[in-house]
């Protein structure tokens, strides 16, 4: 249920602020909207008539004042539909836009919101606020774009939800090229940023504020009280690349990803809450690199993420930086942060990468360890004892630690000179919040340089008198309900609930085709055994799952055209295939991406099924994108290629799909491209994708593999090989390993085919 | 006349800021001294004892508040000396100085005044006033201090004279590594930086903020109402190196350097005056360098220097650059600035060097143009026509002109895009000060973005009403009269005024040894015709003339040992030699520096002499300097080595002297080092030395010479060898001239001779 206080609240304030509204035009039409919008005094408000508006680009250029602004609103807000080839920009002074929804298109341009209509125009005290932008991709991944840009100065996003981008580009950034945006005090704040899926590669931020080109400008962005859920495009959520921006009193919510301080410089990070599953070791916490942030006030719960992932990453610099690159750490404070059941949480030397000297140039070698750094007041609470609470990749001699405390519940923790031992129980305020009860613990707080600016904790209560270490200075708090979102984003708008889907019997006689596209979203299709001839590719592009009613195995007969797909992955496509035999003429393909306009990612999953006959067992085409693709206990034989995910050769560090997990199958006689997974272009920060090859046996496969390699897996960070089978394989290598990168195996048994080598540093082209 | 208005002005605030003088301590020693500091109250003052205080080291470790300073004093202002190894550090808060006299010593430690007494404790609300800091040179140049280092927050150095470093590092510095120094907000006010001579490289700068390795820091430093004479170090004058620095109303008058926005951004280089002659093309303007900068309502007079030294020197960066290099210019306003009989003022892309990528790493090569970078409202008169205005060493595609205007009083200027041509005439307000009488000239000054916040003009007139372009909005100001120096510095002290020498008349029976020392400076040894034998070196400490009563030129035979000299230049030993014969034993020398201990400058100007039979005409030591090495209708012969000017070898970019001059002189059967005058290191900022060679010539030279070269000036700048005849010189090479840099050559004659060649880009050794 949705807050209506806060409903009430909203329009309170927008009327408060419109303390005189002298004109009230209603448009039912774009033709209507760009007269108003011409002839919009300081007051008006200008209501947009509920229904579907396709392809507008609505450029809202007026001069509102302070006291009287002018609104650009839905008529119902949440009843305004944007769809189409569609966007919205703002060029001029105290404007306001409310209760739109974005959805069903993209922006012809490269931003769906912009605070300015061109170079020369920037808005100034503008705002968006109670507006909705779901699944507003560009239809190619690498056309990217940002769904909202700040330009100018004060402006607002607030009280918003944002979600689904899949291509690339931050879904909110500030820009700061002109003097015009620097000194900005943009504020984003109270949204609700929902998911963003794994793009596979960089570029897939939720929010960043500048670029290297302009770290060197007072930005002054406040990011507050927003709901970060699910943000998991790439390892950054909040890239801070500026000066003195504030990150204060947000929820990052299994969200896999990190606060970073990326470029720019004194950056307050205060007050926010990170919260994991201590499963995901993808959520983050916070990684920082240059200088002057204050970490202070947080709150880390089951943050198990290591390295860069880590609740606290502190990187190595390069010394004397180039402008891109990674800057010295120094002058930061971490103080009064709490972290319980997280896993190695302090982190230093991140990064460091002095080992691979011989493979890269001077000018990347992060050697420079963070100086004059002070980390002071923190608490640690481990259920389970943790024996490497403190990770030096680097020596941490740069760093000053005062005040820390541990309950590691286990032997005694011998680093006492840093974090000192101690006993205390929690206090359970909810299910993820739990506070240390630390009154007992005798540690009076550290008072460094500044310490006295920090005048109130996570909860708000002040330090100025009876102050204590850790995020808070009482363990007993008023459930902040952090999770209730009905407390972030547009008021009016509810995430759907997932519906369980229904299952639909299907016989060999019935058209499986019509079928499943007349099948909804959750649905599975129960196959009874018997044959199903089909000659034309089935489009999956909803979550569907295709299954064999009984243990017998349905089979499905593709006799489709040549390098067309018995089942075609169309964006959204995510198809759970179980205990099925599908087979080929040995020239079409089993799955396949669309080659084009993939607006949104696709998914594979396949159990317990034999697969035969097919030129490709899937072809996955550039620009397409899978979080998850999955083979289990299923045997692929006699395709003349396997599972081929490498089509982003454009070494920009982008790749096919997240997770490629294969689990007990059988690969027989397939001659080529057996796997195939590559990810081209280093960048040192982005940290996938992820090859698990466990239990299965390759028997008369890669033979036609030019490069004599069965498993391709080129530049994929993890990678884990275990106790499979090769035999009879006619290559060189099953697999080379990246050993300076997660790359392993382990109990493989090799007859007759190829080596597992394993390549400590692998040339690879920068990225930048 | 000093002003005594300022006197009681600074005695009113001392009073004013004191209110309530609880006690006064009067100190004769350093142990009263020490204890009283121990001992010391808010509202104490601590008075020392007029005199000389020898070897003290001052740890002024106190608490004073705002309401109750703590000062510490002169009984008399000006008459208690600070002598020998010497130095004051602030520990504390609220603690003022004033009245001291530094001289006639050193500091034990880097700092003659720290505000900070160690590492941990840093000086904040601390203040110097009303001192002078004269000559306190380490002994040996390129042992490095810094004369006044700020640490901490709002401190101050106002009305106080420094003048006389010679030795490396900058003069005043502030520090900012660490969170306790920035937003320190310090005050560098009304002092009066006397002369500082040149350097000979780098590390000579009058006043430097922060460093390249703290450029990302907001320091707030205010540098206000000085007056910088003569402040010849090095290239920089002031080295801005972090950001939001303000440089306002100060006076640089006949200075060898410009206000540079080295590192760091967001400079405000507000109505200063920057007063040349007309000739000096050393004397500089502003050069910039990174982002944000404003350069507003300055006046430039007679300001000719060119290139990096240019009135407006915009240089090109290097893409990407690293840390401590040069970024590019971006969002830098030049507005409302007056230039007078300037030469070029306009420079921009200066620095460029993409033709020397041949010898150059990338990452040095300065390709960035200046972008979002506005130069408006300026006013250009000139009385005689200055053919290149703007000149563009790289484009100015980045830089957009509005409402310029010039007078150029020749032919129409044709750039109206950028300047327009107007006519306009002058008003006198002082001898330096021609301010453009334009109300007559229809130009609306261009309003660009925060343009509203440039208030005033540099008389201080607002701009709100009646604005115009140029440094002030009217012509008819009144005299600020910026050359008086009783505005500026201790109000007690003033610098010594030029004393006529008089003349010394010695015959051949005299011990000219003891005429020599007791001489003072600037006197004449007029020599009676006649033979002057000496067995010890005549030691110069002092700027002294030495001649020949007439016509007939009195011989100066020198049998002192091996390797001394018949004139021993020591610090301060200026020598000018007049007509003289002067011949040595074929091991000694003519002229030599001390091996050691020079802690300050030496000078030779030699005229109308015969020098023969030495081992070295002139032998300068490591770590010595002239600022100029002259000889000129003088014959040198049958020496073992000439003119030795090549000590310099670290390669750090320092050199030995700064003008060496060689004019209508005959050298003869000298067989190595004739000319050597080395500068190591590339520093492509520092623009030095000078050599000049003309209308001489040099006969059967150069014989033993290892790397037969004649004249050798590897990584001199300025070299100019011209109308000379070679004869009979047994070399490679006359000459190898850096075609690069600015080396040329005419005129000369080569007959049985080496070759001059040019070698466009020589191999340098990076300094950095």
């Amino acid at each position: 249920m949705k807050n209506l206080f806060l409903t009430f609240n909203l329009l309170f304030l927008l009327i408060s602020c419109n303390k005189e509204i002298t004109n009230s035009v209603f448009v039912k039409n774009s033709s209507e909207l760009n007269d108003a919008i011409k002839n919009a005094k300081p007051g008006d408000d200008i209501v947009l008539k509920d229904g579907v508006w396709k392809d507008v680009e609505i450029e809202f250029s007026a001069k509102g004042t302070k006291d009287n602004l002018i609104t650009l609103r839905a008529e119902t807000p949440g009843k305004v539909f944007i769809e189409g080839v569609s966007n919205l920009s703002f060029g001029g002074e105290y404007l306001v836009v409310s209760g739109l929804h974005f959805r069903n298109g993209y922006s012809p341009t490269v931003n769906v919101i912009a605070f300015r209509t061109d170079k020369n125009n920037v808005a100034n005290n503008c705002r968006v606020t109670n507006c909705v932008i779901v699944d507003f991709n560009k239809l190619e991944r690498d056309n990217d774009d940002l769904w909202v840009q700040f330009y100018g100065r004060h402006n607002q996003l607030d009280h918003c939800y944002l979600a689904g981008k899949t291509n690339g580009g931050p879904t909110v950034r500030v820009d700061l090229k002109g003097i015009e945006s620097i000194k900005n005090y943009h504020k984003i704040t109270n949204n609700h940023f929902g998911p963003r899926p794994r793009k596979g590669g960089a570029r897939g931020e939720t929010i960043q504020l500048g670029s290297s080109f302009t770290s060197m400008s007072p930005s002054n962005t406040t990011i507050a009280n927003n709901f970060f859920e699910e943000c998991n495009g790439e390892v950054e959520i909040i890239s801070s690349k500026t000066n003195f921006n504030e990150i204060k009193n947000n929820v990052f919510y299994k969200s896999e990803g990190s606060v970073v301080t990326r470029h720019g410089n004194y950056t307050m990070i205060d007050g926010n809450y990170f919260i994991g599953d201590g499963e995901n070791e993808n959520y983050g916490g916070i990684r920082i690199v240059n200088t002057g942030h204050w970490i202070v006030n947080n709150y880390f719960y089951k943050i198990i993420g290591e390295n860069f992932r880590s609740p606290l990453a502190v990187m190595n610099g390069i010394p004397k930086s180039p402008l891109n690159r990674y800057n010295q750490v120094t002058d930061v404070v971490v103080a009064y942060n709490t972290y319980v059941d997280c896993k190695s949480p302090f982190q230093f030397g991140v990064g460091t990468n002095i080992a691979q000297s011989a493979v890269l140039p001077k000018s990347e070698i992060r050697s420079a360890r963070p100086i004059r750094t002070t980390v002071a007041n923190n608490v640690i609470y481990n259920s389970v004892e943790d024996k490497n609470v403190i990770v030096e990749h680097d020596k941490a001699d740069g760093v000053l630690f005062k005040s820390n405390v541990i309950n590691n519940n286990g032997a005694d923790f011998k680093d006492s000179k840093r974090i000192k031992s101690a006993n205390f129980d929690l206090n359970k305020i909810s299910d993820n919040i739990m506070l240390p009860n630390i009154s007992s613990v005798d540690v009076k707080p550290y008072n460094g340089f500044d310490f006295d600016l920090i005048k109130t904790d996570l909860a708000g209560n002040s330090r100025e008198k009876n102050n204590a270490i850790g995020a808070t200075v009482k363990a007993d708090i008023t459930n902040p309900n952090i999770l209730d979102r009905s407390k972030y984003g547009a008021t009016w708008f509810k995430v759907d609930a997932i519906v369980e889907g229904k299952t639909i019997k299907v016989s060999a006689s019935d058209n499986l085709s019509e079928k499943i596209n007349s099948a909804n979203k959750g649905d599975i299709i129960s196959l009874d055994a018997g044959k199903y001839i089909i000659s034309k590719s089935l489009i999956i592009d909803k979550n569907i799952t295709v299954q064999s009613a009984s243990e017998n195995k349905a089979e499905i007969v593709f006799e489709g055209a040549e390098n067309t797909p018995a089942f075609s992955l169309n964006p959204y496509g995510i198809l759970t295939l179980k205990n099925v035999k599908l087979s080929g003429n040995g020239k079409n393909q089993a799955f396949a991406s669309l080659k084009e306009k993939m607006s949104n990612h696709f998914g594979l999953s396949v159990s317990d099924s034999e697969i035969s006959n097919f030129n490709y067992v899937l072809k996955a085409y550039k620009q397409t994108f899978a979080e998850t693709v999955t083979f289990k206990n299923t045997s692929i034989s006699n395709c003349e290629n396997g599972i081929e995910l490498s089509e982003e050769t454009n070494d920009r560090g982008d790749y096919n799909t997240e997770f490629l997990t294969i689990d007990n199958c059988t690969f027989n006689n397939v001659k080529q491209n057996v796997i195939d997974y590559y990810r081209g272009g280093y960048d040192e920060s982005t940290i996938g994708g992820n090859l698990l090859v466990t239990n299965s046996t390759f028997t008369n496969c890669g033979a036609k593999e030019k490069n004599k390699m069965l498993l391709n897996h080129r530049g994929i960070v993890n990678v884990d090989i275990n106790n499979n089978t090769f035999k009879n394989n006619k290559v060189q290598f099953v697999s080379i390993l990246w050993g300076a990168k997660n790359n392993v195996e382990s109990n493989n048994t090799l007859i007759n085919s190829g080596k597992i080598n394993t390549e400590e540093n692998l040339v690879m082209k920068l990225m930048y």
